[in-house]
């Protein structure tokens, strides 16, 4: 019986037949997993798509991408997943969540921002959050993001050590921001209390695969100034990206000039806060001149289209964001505000929004949209050279689409189809840092069955502690 | 061994225990079907929402709804459906469809209205449409709309005959108009033309329990003054709707002002063509006066959220419309600029959209999107005494709903989870007419693989016939 390596031997010299027996000698590399078939989207410099594309991984990383011949040719593996029929991409990136907030999808909606937390989400969050309750709602909010193709995730929250410990155990890869605001909240009472709960949260996951630790300012109107260039101390120290909120609603730029004599962004910098390590969620409101600060600050941005459609703030100026080339990425928010987790949506209505908006459809195309959710997203997360694309030395963060289902029939153009035509449950197998966390639409890491029964018990308690119908009594 | 008629008598008088006699000796009525268990929303005068409710159908009719308790006592069927867990809700109603266009979805995105139009559209158009394409592409639309639980769709088309045949034999609701515009299209080479189609065509179907058959002059611009005089007095003869389009974008109403010194809603009140048998698709630029206008009138209108955004053709004012009580559905308009059939996410778009747009997070409530979705949109197709709800008498178009998929987990509000949460996927079943067209995610009256084979064939002549590239060239 041949070996294998003598068959392949043989196929390469039948096939290569004058070619340089140098060439035909050379021996099969050995990866952990091969992708082979498929149409392969690598989101790469070039946006190279492949047509009956391969991926090589080892040890987590990318070690090649190109056809699916090639790949026969050079690398061996004991796991092969076959994408025929396909479509292969990078991992979503899911720029802005509060992942534990799942457990409050949907209590309640359609009201006054003042009126949805002061009567829901604030009485809710003080009778509820515990450790116990972030966990079961990050592995909630874990499985549908996994579910529908999202690989990273860039969270705020509290207890964000326990969230750092379920998304690593799930194997997903996360940038986690423990949040600092200035008042008593669930984990922490007091701004002591939260920097030194961050310093040791830091210092626990720095280095991790999967997890990046953050410290998490909620906004420049709940942080003071001490302690706003207190968290910038500390992440110039440690390395540690800056998650925050700027410039969501118009309420907040007003109230700014009034109190600061600036806007949040303008405050921002004369404070010496803002810089290449900070992720800033909404800038709604923000001028020309201060996204060319931005953009020279190299300060990474987070569109929420139906979060900031639902609560009525606003539309960011997403159009001259990228004509201007800035680092911003796509984020669903909380699913308390909009209320999925899911980024196939937030592409779709990014890409229309805008042009309804600019009166011009031909702006934030298809696959400018598809770049915002993956390579410009892992810009605006500061993890451009790790993740967002499909090339040699990246992670592996892939996920393999269908692309027969009856909403995507017939298929003409890749990015049109994803964008405008692919949906949440067309999502077939995720891979994760090499790792596969979903195949053929099953969870790997994740029980969903536990997941509900655990959220099904929250529910109870929740809708005891704020009191809730769910359904219109008679 | 007990017959079943005497056993649940028996069951009948250990529950009632005193009650009295002549209640619990009443014969069963036996009935076609019922629907049992689960969260019946009933999208009735008074909204109610029952549950652990029980419906039970007869030719094609609903004859009783309220609790499964009561369904028990009163009824039996020899098939009962399950609907434990789940939601039961009223089909969905898509207002605006070019539904053989599905074979155009994606062909080509984020252009300019003329360029897509001139350089797509119009050729594709010219060098495919047949009766059998039209077929093909009707098939795999109504797959994908029956998939995620419309039941009642309206188009606009050529060959409207054959579509109207396809739909009947899927098994599917549907008020269906021939187009008549003043140029050669695909079945009709003129005006005279066309009228001697529609003349047959609506005496074909008139009658029929699925097929409305309609008229439907393309637009105001498109269609002579005379011609849509004399459409008018086609309907006014026949009885059937008129389907149209009025104000879509504000170059077309500023048209009509320079050509006809009124906008196209006054323009067409004052050539007596509107009335309660015109349902017309979009109203993005219509005026206060104007609304009160089609009030009057009864004049239907079908709101195209994602398909308005997506070509930049303005917001329509659906808050006002909803203020009025105006008859304003729903609808998603061709694949080709949408691009899916897909309600759901009209309806999560609604919702949020005219948040964003009035500034005030209240409007367009998640029970008002849905209502638009139903009993509304019924109103806005002159249907609102056969569909819409579930109430006695009304036809039997009923869909069931996942409750428990992990998007929708925790549940807390019907309508939000509805409208905010719940996706097509999450359609389990399809009742229309009282049949059951799809069975836990199986069609039952369409083939889906062959739908798709059929699709391929034609996608692979379009390709040809305007040359596309489905991935960008090295």
């Amino acid at each position: 019986m041949m070996t294998k390596t003598v068959a392949s031997l043989l196929l390469v010299l039948f096939i290569s037949g004058g070619a340089s027996l140098a060439f035909a000698q050379r021996r099969k590399s050995v990866v952990d997993l091969i992708i082979r078939g498929g149409t392969v989207v690598t989101m790469d410099g070039s946006r190279r798509v492949i047509e009956n594309g391969g991926i090589a991984i080892k040890d987590g990383r990318i070690v090649a991408v190109d056809t699916a011949a090639l790949m026969d040719l050079n690398y061996g593996a004991r796991q092969v997943i076959d994408a025929q029929g396909k479509v292969v991409i990078p991992g979503l990136i899911n720029g802005h969540t509060h992942v534990p907030m799942t457990l409050f999808r949907g209590i309640a909606d359609d009201l006054d921002l003042q009126e949805w937390l002061t009567k829901y989400i604030f009485p809710a969050e003080a009778k509820n959050v515990t450790e116990d309750f972030v966990r079961v709602g990050t592995r909630l909010g874990l499985a549908e993001m996994i579910r529908s193709g999202t690989t990273t995730y860039c969270d705020m929250y509290y207890f964000e050590d326990a969230i750092a410990d379920e998304t690593s155990k799930a194997g997903m890869r996360g940038v986690l921001g423990e949040t600092v605001i200035d008042f008593a909240v669930a984990d922490n009472k007091t701004n002591a209390e939260a920097m030194a709960y961050v310093e040791k949260f830091v210092r626990h996951w720095k280095g991790n695969a999967l997890i990046v630790p953050a410290i998490a300012p909620h906004a420049p109107y709940t942080v003071s100034e001490d302690h706003l260039k207190a968290i910038r101390a500390f992440s110039d120290r440690t390395g540690a990206p800056i998650v925050t909120h700027i410039s969501e609603t118009k309420r907040e730029v007003d109230d700014s000039i009034k109190a600061k004599g600036a806007s949040p962004v303008d405050y921002l910098n004369r404070i010496g806060f803002l810089n290449d390590r900070v992720i800033a969620a909404h800038m709604v409101w923000v001028s020309a001149e201060e996204l060319g600060l931005l953009k020279k600050l190299g300060v990474g941005i987070v569109h929420n289209p139906q979060s900031n459609m639902k609560l009525a703030s606003g539309v960011a100026p997403v159009p001259e964001m990228l004509k201007e080339n800035l680092p911003v990425g796509l984020g669903t928010d909380g699913a308390a505000s909009n209320n999925d987790l899911n980024l196939w949506e937030e592409m779709d209505t990014a890409a229309k929004l805008h042009k309804l908006i600019s009166n011009d459809p031909k702006v934030v195309s298809a696959q400018e949209a598809f770049e915002m959710a993956t390579i410009r997203g892992a810009r605006a997360l500061h993890l451009e050279n790790e993740i967002g694309s499909l090339e040699q030395g990246k992670r592996a963060d892939i996920v393999i689409v269908d692309l027969d289902d009856l909403n995507q029939t017939p298929f003409y153009n890749i990015y049109s189809d994803l964008v405008y035509a692919t949906k949440a449950s067309d999502v077939r197998t995720v891979i994760i840092e090499g790792r596969v966390v979903m195949r053929d639409r099953r969870l790997l890491t994740l029980n969903e069955e536990t997941i509900k029964t655990d959220a099904r018990k929250y529910r109870e308690r929740i809708i005891q502690s704020v009191g809730i119908k769910t359904v219109p009594e008679d």
